[in-house]
């Protein structure tokens, strides 16, 4: 099965446009899940059986499992190992490395933790890329405008007639259509301008957006701009919103309810338009 | 001690400018190495106890690492702690995240794993870097200019009124300056032109130099303007040619030969300065 259509399977099953991003940091787990031997592993779980008919995808971030060493990445590899089949997972690592890198880091994301796709950084151009792109059971979001508040930057400057994170959509529009992977964008719900833009100029390409809830962005502009063409849902992210909804021993019920509630809050956009 | 001492303790002590990049591959490693318990640990580790005296620095690529997993990360654990305190270690990770997430790598590569600096990605503006600049005991080299054939693709964008790279190393001049961090710049070595506009652009920053050897860079640019301004060595950085100069039972002492020549070579040129 290619990566987009186990996408759009799980966005019609679920009729869920949502992801969960699962980035639990050990100091804010609940007592509950730092009582057990493995807290991340338990607590990162009771949130997937909890939610796992209410999302379109789950998206792990490397950074706060690498930051627990080499137990965490064992820990990752069992999250992945437990996610439902039907449910894709992307691994969030903004990769951005040369040739033989990139296939080590392809073959570590793929192989060895088991993710349908990941994030990428695209300062390095297409050749930092092909590994990702390498076969349509995989697939790799580049980042185009991120969510944060020194995005403007570089993202920002000029290049050309458009701002960098236009031409980086323009190229992403080739790579995606010269491969037999899925080429997506990064696209922060905080910008909705942006994501308007982003979306002219590549209308197929599927886009995964954060930035929902603690971050402020944008559920209305996400469901405006997300879709393609043809209909292939956007991949909404909220992690904080709904992982740490409860520190209590109810952490779990509680993201089910904070998944719902703002799966259902997408839904009721999607029919408005 | 500062990351700027220590580099410079280095240099001094072993006077090298060279860097070795341990980047092993599964598939790469001699006979010898495979048959031990744990095959990236034992080779890397003959390959630092066989070069300790002649380099500034070791730069392990976080992606070699994670290719075999939590095993891996383990072994890159152990290889950094067996790593003299003299020598600095920069992981090259190319990380590039958002505020917390950027905190929790920095946690990763300077807690977790014992760094001195790493290199990071600078797509993402300040924010994502601040957690690598925080004290100064850590640094942060940051991609300029890469050393890969699609580097142009975005890298030579025009922004504003010069390239992007170009626009990459004036914000880290600023950086640089108003963090207690060190902020230097990743510029490979396969572009001397460019190389000497960065030098012009960033007269203080500390470089890393990838791309000698099997990438066909040349160590001339590199030590005609690798040097800051107050006279602080580039880390010129080799990895093949070093770390499989032998496949056979001599590797480490091959390797040893190799990192000697090139040494040599970057003093003798150094000396006609």
């Amino acid at each position: 099965m290619t990566f987009l259509t186990k996408l759009t399977t799980s966005q019609q099953t679920n009729h869920s446009w949502l992801c969960i991003g699962l980035d639990p940091l050990m100091e804010r787990l609940p007592e509950a899940a730092l009582a057990a031997e493995d807290p991340l592993l338990l607590f990162s779980r009771a949130i997937v059986e909890a939610t796992a008919d209410l999302v379109c995808a789950y998206k792990p971030n490397l950074a706060f499992w690498l930051a627990e060493g080499p137990a965490g990445l064992r820990a990752l590899q069992d999250l992945v190992a437990s996610i439902p089949d039907i449910i894709p997972v992307i691994l969030d690592a903004k990769f951005n490395d040369i040739g033989h890198t990139a296939a080590a880091y392809a073959r570590a994301a793929f192989d060895v933790l088991g993710v349908d796709a990941v994030t990428a950084n695209p300062y390095l151009g297409l050749d930092a890329l092909r590994p990702f792109l390498a076969d349509e059971a995989h697939g790799v979001f580049l980042l185009a405008r991120t969510s944060n508040p020194s995005a403007p930057d570089l993202q920002d400057q000029l290049a050309g007639d458009c701002p960098l994170y236009q031409q980086v959509a323009r190229l992403a529009v080739e790579w995606h259509a010269g491969h037999p992977g899925a080429c997506g964008l990064v696209v922060g719900a905080t910008y909705p301008a942006e994501l308007a833009h982003l979306r002219e100029i590549a209308p197929d390409l599927p886009f995964l957006i954060p930035g929902i809830g603690a971050q402020g962005g944008s559920p209305e502009a996400a469901v405006a701009y997300g879709p393609t063409a043809n209909g292939l849902g956007p991949v909404i992210n909220s992690s904080r919103d709904v992982i740490y909804a409860s520190s209590g021993p109810d952490f779990a019920e509680a993201a089910r309810t904070a998944a719902l509630t703002l799966s259902n809050r997408i839904n009721q956009l999607r029919a408005r338009q």
